[in-house]
């Protein structure tokens, strides 16, 4: 995620690289300018070969686009605040069962509610990992015990699996008698909100947006932006590769834009910061724990947080 | 369900014909290049014979379609993402089904407890059949007992009667003393989520958009391109024929996009993947049964993942 | 409902008539088409008489209609759809409420068990005919002992009234020792799911979208219309009534369809099939109680289902 | 709310003046008129004064138009209808806390059973008052004890402490063992409720939309309206006065529509019938309560439901 | 929050300046206009330069930034909107608490029923300045004893902390068997309401829109006012320099406001007003507790309610 600068200079909101998509679309949108350059010149050396095309093309085709650049970037966002939602929910889901962790179930060590609430923090991480492809290191082994770990790694779902154990190990204090079933069902609720929240990312991480809207889309931005020199030449003369620059920048930027936003588990500079987030339940749940040492928050690398 | 190709060339992405809606739409879109070098070459031959239009008509159809294929591939697409949430909750709640299983009811053989979880495999499986309509072969049948097949067999909605069956052995299990009233409570909360899946999927598959508005926007679109070649000669002379084709490519493949996404249940290439989403439901489970050899995920054939 | 044809001919997508909105606005093409024709005339005799207004108006009109006809044909299908996820959810609710029935209770004769079912398919017909403020024949009282159907008869609301009796049966069963406290509270979910779709349907059908709404966007769909001839024909001549034809018919059917669309209860072609939904909710507890004699689903009849 | 007229005539719709937006806005469109003939006038005497500006404006500032009218009257209308919906809910609430009284309390004479449904109709009618700023008169006394009257009489938020109070005697009567404690869990979720209500109907009324946008709207339809005669004088000469009457009346109509939805607890005729609705509520409970003598619903006047 | 004043006279909505965003706006807007002026004088002065761009840049360029500004603004209005809800949520889940803590537990002293709800006053506030990042000053630690204060005081998330504390009280009336568990269970829940505000705002508070749209958006918006006089010229002329002060100020204005609304949470004029709200919370509890002497609510200072 790039952080939004403190201060929003005229200048930087003008002229500033990072954050922007121009890194990402730059050759594009200068082709395009190259392309107008030679269209000019032509229609300067030779003039009257019919190079020009009038400005209807563009505004007929620029309808379609409005409909599909609308359309492809309001679900794009849809999904990134839905999984920005769902990890919103996976803190407070975390933090009540820490607090639930904490307070309900009777007769409990000390010791054994804190690798309870461990076991929370291990879920997370393991949930990012999974998600992202990645190998977990010791994200998630220093949080759970020997035995735990051993449980679920190599599974294909580590994430499915420990939350299996951790709802068995809530089970367990029931069956003790150290839990209330009344008790229980209430932790049980909020094991399965997580369980909503990893098979909710599992669905957005495993089911793009149709590949044929996108392709569809890529192609009329193109040609769109082909077409632009030819039809703006005859209106604007020297100036149109100028006003291509700056068309094309807006039509690729939007294009580009939807494609980082869509994945929004992707490691790209506009995706979720998951490994902040991570970090974010560790200090609520160390702070719930009654820990005075927290590690401290992430911070962006360049104005990226991760 | 078409898979996003790993990498994202320029060429594939302008030239690439799977996974687009090209060869459902090529023959429409060729037709219409051809009536616009009909037009014109009678514009050459004839000239003043009036075939001009201007580029009026184009711009005020313009807006009706505008509205009208936004408004379509908004409500064709939400269809496509409720459907795919639902078959998503339907993972969510069977696995919870199965840990709930697996963790809740006390005195309880793990043959049996496997029985049962076998049989909400099952269940994802008549449901994909019955949205499919195609008959469940032994899909269904090998995670069954053969009094349960035979209960199901040949009803009108067998994951319907499933679903009963499900819930009544939950129910026995209270009556044996076996299961807590509350647990109980808890799990049908659980069958509760199952249903909704199974009515919120046969709302979908069995209400389609209404039909005179499909018709309305065919018939639109149709008229639209027609009306293109008399519109745009007198402006893009001899380049008329580039452009319908570029512009009717670009609407056909909005309409035709949305018929596809329309019905998510279908086995059109750009539709949900409900055999690959029902293996995912077999490895989840067999993961939280401790089954340490697990069938594969499905993997797409020519790109398409069914 | 409309049925979709099974087989989409380009020939039946052009000219169909069957579900079309056609039948409902040929008149008001018609008219607009004829005064094209008026115009047309009135200009070739008397040229330069000032009838042209040119493409201003229309541009500028379109744009609030386009505001307009987009904003209350998402309005009207959300009702719509609104109203199809109600019954959909009804549907679901009785089949679990049939489930339970079935399943919970404890020394319960199956006569009884029976007739607790039936009075859910009895609420279905019953909200049926309160919705459309059609008398409910036998539909209502076959399903009934004579005692219930006594005291709902004649009541303002009949399915409030039933609803409260089925609600009152299951605290019996309560009271008689029958039925779990825990087990009532899961039952009485269900019903309270029920009063929502009850009440959410009432809703719909008693509050329809500000009526100033419709009237602003009749009469701007008329004005643009009425507008159309002069301004079409400086540029298009002759083909004027054409165009006018073509462009009245998406607009006047645009609006058209949204006045049906938005009371979805009402019976006109593209209303919600409610008496085929009640035949479903009819087969679906039939089902649940092991009948192997189910009523067959109702089929459509010229195309439509009611 | 104004009540949508049986039969929709065509002279209905397009010349009645009840229900619509005419009387509101018809000061502003005429004077828009007498300065659109200020201008032809002015174009006609002193030619070449250069008060022409061309369609150019207009079209750019139609654009901002689009986004913000349509906008707008989105947000107005959700507003407007989740108003509804909340209103739609407190029945719905009320009536299963009316049958909860009557079936889930053991040992509850009739007369309190009674009390207890009057104050659930006194809530109705106090939050009514409530969200209108009106005095209650005797519409919330009568339906209360002197004692529960008092209690809420002169508070700054009456129907919270009713809340307050209805609470507290279902508490009372678990704990006076006459209401078992999960049976008073399921009340005291409709209970809950019923406090979504309340809070929901207090955010909508304290939380106008951003008045910036407002302003920035209104001030955009008056500039565009003042612009449009000098726009259009140059392309239809004396008809300008009458297409400036037209495109003022939808733009001042929407703006004035958004204003009127936007609050929908006015008293305004497009506002919700809020009295209306509590007479309903009083019909439904009675009719859970076994009246067989009703109040009759309230019946529009001058086409008006208050 | 601004507050909408009571009369809305012409010249109030044409030419106020408090609510507006003129003031955020004027230079930008001003700058347009002289740069506008500049190029009038330049082609009075040296005509036939080439300055004259035509409508056709501008009209291309529109449809970008409608689509931006649209999307934009209707994703900020739904942050702020969202954030609305959840302190609205805020207020019923207190007074939820409130009530049942009045209601629920058996033999507890009045003084600890007030103790418990002046912990929920101090949540409140305890939210607002971890929002906002301000100093708690004396507004936490008032409504707090010594030994909770100090608990919360100095932690990195004060409100999370406190929650805990919340939910541990009301454990421990159960574990003192003060307090059944089916109504701890019912307590729970509106706890973990609480949880679901806390998280939902940090939510907001932590995730701007991607840096990158409003970037793209900020220089499309720019770029189209500097080409708007090079435009403008050859059709409007002298009255170039007016067209662009009117467009610029809706477009920087349109932009200007998405910036304000989209952090809900800041102390801006459009921004929600805590200080209010958290005030409105303290007179629903006192009320609540049967005080009769109520702070009164703030009043809006300038026009503005902070």
């Amino acid at each position: 995620m790039v952080i939004h600068p403190p201060h929003r200079s005229l200048r930087l909101m003008l002229f500033t690289l990072r954050g922007s998509i121009v890194p990402v679309i730059w050759k594009r949108v200068l082709g395009m300018m190259l392309l107008s350059v030679a269209v000019v010149l032509l229609e300067h050396r030779l003039p009257r070969t019919g190079v020009e095309l009038g400005a209807i093309p563009p505004t007929l085709m620029g309808l379609t686009l409005a409909i599909f650049l609308g359309f492809r970037n309001t679900i794009a966002y849809q999904r990134w605040w839905e999984a920005r939602t769902m990890w919103g929910e996976l803190l407070i889901v975390l933090r009540n069962l820490a607090r639930q962790t904490l307070s309900l179930p009777a007769d409990l060590a000390p010791q054994e509610r804190e690798r309870m609430v461990y076991r929370l923090i291990a879920f997370a991480h393991a949930l990012r990992h999974h998600l992202r492809g990645t190998p977990s290191g010791d994200d998630v082994s220093r949080w759970l015990s020997p035995d735990d770990y051993a449980a679920i790694a190599g599974q294909p779902n580590p994430p499915n699996v420990l939350l299996g154990l951790i709802a068995q190990s809530y089970a367990q204090l029931h069956r003790d008698g150290r839990l209330d079933a009344i008790l229980l069902a209430s932790i049980d609720a909020q094991v399965t909100r997580a369980s909503y929240v990893l098979g909710g990312c599992e669905r957005i991480q495993n089911t793009p947006i149709p590949f044929a809207y996108i392709l569809l889309l890529h192609r009329t931005v193109y040609v769109y932006c082909l077409l632009l020199p030819f039809c703006l030449i005859g209106s604007v003369g020297w100036v149109t590769p100028l006003m291509v620059g700056v068309l094309s920048y807006t039509f690729f930027g939007l294009d580009a834009l939807g494609d980082q936003i869509e994945n929004p588990f992707d490691r790209l500079p506009n995706d979720l910061p998951l490994d902040a987030m991570c970090r974010t339940i560790e200090i609520g749940l160390g702070e719930l724990l009654g820990h005075r040492e927290l590690p401290p928050p992430l911070l962006p690398v360049d104005g990226v947080l991760m």
